[in-house]
């Protein structure tokens, strides 16, 4: 019984790209055509598509071949948020909201409903629409795997497992050397990469904004493990960490940043302040980018494809203004307004991290 | 408050090898000699290993930088079932039980519990050891992800991700010469490694035991993609996948085997009847061992890592004969008795196999 | 100072598909278009696409992004010689010259030149083309390393890359159940890949078909492992191999063989014969097509784009009728009729199979 | 003919960690004890080991199983030249020969060959005890590949083909977000891991030390592709690339460095440049440490085989105080004082640069 009237749909993804977003793209498009006949329409560049009426007709074959492939075919945009859209107003620019030009583009297309993938942002945006009258669905999407409301989605499986390769690598390095390494991860509120890629990568101090670190002892853990006889050290940091009583240090991604010790990345100045503490031969590696890119691993293509059938399917059952989730072992749903402007942190007593203690890692406390 | 009297351990590993085999062997000896101050006996080559008495004890050393080792370091044996032990009686072999001296091994030594770690078979061992008095613990291993009690264990995404790396290979093969290639992957009973590696692999068609197919069916599928101008087509085939109303061939490991087209797997069977059906060249991959070796994935090194953990944990809260298990998204344990002789099979109506079909995969039926 | 008179090339890949093909075609399009401002045809599907006049403009855009594809977006045909192709007569096949059909084709499109990437076949069929007066130009490509006059060409590093990560693989499995594995690589003439990887990999044995082998000094070999507390063998193996005084036993694709023994491939029997000599567990894993796939190497897709480059510039430059080569570490060319009906074998007394050697790998004699 | 009195030879591994080192460290030892009969001694961490007297036996089973590990296992020092060693003088710190304590150290152990891994620090003092009357013997080692004398060597093959895999990943990002990204990888003073990964993953524009880069021209191409329609770019850039009349800009291994630019990498700096000129999003990656690390490709590991093979065989034909090399496709080898204190550039004409520049990449001139 697909729900009355729902006969075109229009699928966009927003903010920062996401291993296994073409494979949601892909499912939501064939499962449209193929299950329930529907129109299948994709707009570029997410909301900044939508603002600029760049809507254009998604078929069979355009999502063919695109399963294995990171990144998004659609394109995406970081900063259009069409309720508060920074315009033009003679040499300043204003924010204004534009959602109503942005639901006219969609009516004039006669587009039923629109499918969002993306993360806190692009929910909040897509519940304002909800707001609005229009029928949207959400998936959510985040290497960080911070998205509030699901145990899990695709892009952090691949995103650890980058990661995790680079510490198997660098490794080597460390122990051949004895030196101490520090290498850091994606994770600005969350510490999720930092856990799982720490730990699958046996790294030997993991840091994470949800357990303010001191300083003084992760030295002390490193020296400890010097006194062992272990001569190196790996060091696992999220981008967000940040010490006990200070705050995070954000990396300026502007070289002309006024404070010197902000480009680059937080690993640097841990490894130059560790090797001041520990007189051992310290250094960083910021893996940055790279843990956004490439194919997408198996779990997360298989993600992808059940959240985009999912979400597709209980559309067309009458379900709207949700978000896909997976949820203790399965597929479910929870309206996106209870989403949006949540974030989801590591508990700092989860099994993960009791394990990864358990078997001699330390957490900088 | 750790139970009562154990204050050593011994652990073996069971079956088929298996990626993450050493990430729970690290994790239970570091979590018992860090958190519980036990000592570890490692015992060697399963089964086989205890009715010859060939126990030693494991350090934190012994099990630093195991983590992302494949196999076992504990090696491993198939065969070896201590109440049916095969034993030479003159000319011929009778089998016999042998459980008493196993017994009788760990009590010299004394060692006051055992960690079994493997499936199906090692799991019936251990819930007889544990009739008999023992205090036994069991951790599931699988590639196939057959275990019965558990949503997953680790060894799966790491098989998976192999299958599925091939998949990709083959793809530009099959795509540049218009073939339908035929790729066989491990599951005698269950196709969830079909499943999630097909899926994941984008195949054309899925074949597993769970769905008997119909080789017409299976034909027309490859056909129906010739007309569309889809001149290749991907078919990944469980080794246990078998014709409706027919039986599963056997893939005959010694090559002086009566019937001829059972060695090398049967994906070169299944090549040939369709290259005489369609007239298309059809060729057969049998993946076979690959899907076992390789350093596990982060994703299944976490989870051993777990599972040793938790084994222990519980172990000395008091918990006994039990096997760990992931169930619902959580950590947790079953009584091993209601696993024994058990297996879990592809539910034929799981979100994956709909998702798989919405997108336009075919099961063969 | 450019050629004179041409204008307008054609390009085709011919044979089985190799890592690489795609950074050749990209190289000779964009070379010529943009160095040379010719017009570039595809041939689709090698001579097959030639005879059937399937020959369409490729623009600068069209070989965009096709660098890291595995395969060849032109297509490839085994079994379209135009100096023999199988022709229906009545209800017979005859075998016609078609190669004025061809060339006519060619004609009537304007195309001064034909670049012919491909191994032995492809080059026979240049070299007879240029006899009719064709200008065509050979790159030599191949997975095995045995094309004629070239030291190294494209796919051959991408397939010893495949086929060492699976050994890597199989190492632990080996180890782990104290076994002996009989690996598969390709090489029906030359033992080129199963020498490189096997040694790359470690293996303990590698038997090509350039030493044939003796069955009982592989097994002789095995068991001075074993009685060195080896536990487990690996065994490289060429499809070529063959033992010494016996032939090769070709593979038979088709499962409907007479003879029982061929069907997967040859490692299959070997392990079968070694497990009978030794009493040691044997298995087999032949690699098939999966040596072929994937996208290529760096340094496969580097000297794709060199050999590209130099085909255009040294056809540019008034050079005809040859094939380029990488000999002494540069780029050179040699006369295609020199390359055409042989074939480059192993030196039996190479550098890196007297360096296996001395480092202890046996190659069964 | 073996070399008269050669019984006994030390081995060390100098300078940074390459993968491919224990490659050589198994060939040289194998071939020694297997072939000629001699005992293996290893120094521990490159001549600081020597300095300390801490030299070992290795056996034939110490340096089995290590041909797949990245660094070496005999640990490496950057910092230990003997002829200027850093001696605590009081307060102070002097720079004092201690070579002659060295081949005390030597002599007593009876050691009468060294084999000195390394790159060109590691030759100039191999060539310095050479003179005072040492037998030594060089392998090049270098993921650089900048050691003069030798066409190329293990460690640089591993290395380019992390770098590209890096790039092939960051692809998806930019085209998804239609952003510059600038990879930064190693090459201080010689740019063959840019050129090499550059060419091999499609880069857009390569800046290397050899050919100095002008800012403008490199926003040219930027812009120029965004004309075309191409909305993203990739640069990749080695660490001592400079601008046309400029110098290098070293990376500070230090945060508290007075100059804010230099932290990170020089591709955050060359981003921000580029976003100020050209308005468009860029962003850096600095690859940094994890191109020393991980499992060498089987190109390094066959290198190094045969460079320890070799190296060990001309040895004991009477050849001493070479280097072995690779050249025009062969081993060979040249005398170890002609490599000290020279580099190998790359020819700023060589094939891969007009090929890359023919398929349409800009060197920033």
């Amino acid at each position: 019984m697909a729900k009355k009237g729902i006969k075109r749909i229009a699928v966009l993804t927003g903010g920062g790209d996401c291993p296994g977003l073409n494979a949601v793209i892909r499912a939501v498009a064939k499962t449209a055509i193929n299950k329930y006949g529907l129109e299948v329409y994709g707009i570029e560049d997410a909301y900044l598509g939508l603002i600029e009426n760049r809507i254009h007709p998604l078929t069979f074959d355009s999502v063919s071949n695109i399963l294995t492939l990171g990144g998004t075919i659609l394109g995406s945009s970081n900063t259009s948020n069409p309720f508060a859209f920074p315009m033009p107003i003679g040499k300043s620019t204003r924010k204004r909201d534009v959602s109503d030009l942005c639901i006219s583009h969609l009516d004039k297309q006669g587009i039923d409903a629109m499918i969002c993938i993306g993360g806190d942002g692009t929910m909040a945006s897509a519940a304002a629409f909800a707001k609005k009258g229009l029928t949207v669905m959400g998936v959510p999407k985040t290497i960080d795997n911070d998205v509030y409301g699901t145990d899990i989605t695709f892009g952090f499986n691949t995103a650890v497992t980058t990661a995790t390769e680079a510490i198997d690598k660098i490794h080597t390095t460390a122990s051949s050397h004895h030196r101490v390494m520090v290498i850091e991860v994606m994770g600005r509120y969350a510490g999720w990469i930092a856990l799982h890629a720490g730990a699958a990568g046996g790294a030997d101090i993991i840091l994470i904004p949800e357990i303010p670190y001191q300083l003084d002892k992760v030295a002390e853990a490193v020296l400890a493990r010097s006194k062992k006889g272990r001569r190196f050290s790996i060091i696992c940091i999220a981008e967000g960490a940040k010490p006990k009583g200070g705050k995070m240090v954000v990396f300026k991604k502007e070289a002309n940043s006024p404070d010197p010790i902000r480009l680059g990345g937080i690993c640097h100045v841990v490894a130059d302040q560790l090797a001041k503490m520990t007189g051992l031969s310290c250094r960083g590696v910021n893996l940055g980018h790279l843990q956004r890119g490439g194919t997408p691993t198996p779990f997360d293509r298989n993600m992808g494809t059940q959240f985009g059938y999912h979400a597709l399917n209980i559309l067309m059952r009458g379900v709207a203004n949700h978000m896909v989730v997976w949820k203790n072992g399965s597929l479910g749903a929870t309206p996106i307004s209870r989403v949006a402007g949540r974030i989801k942190t590591v508990p700092v007593n989860c099994d993960l991290v009791r394990a990864a203690k358990a078997v001699g890692t330390s957490f900088g406390v």
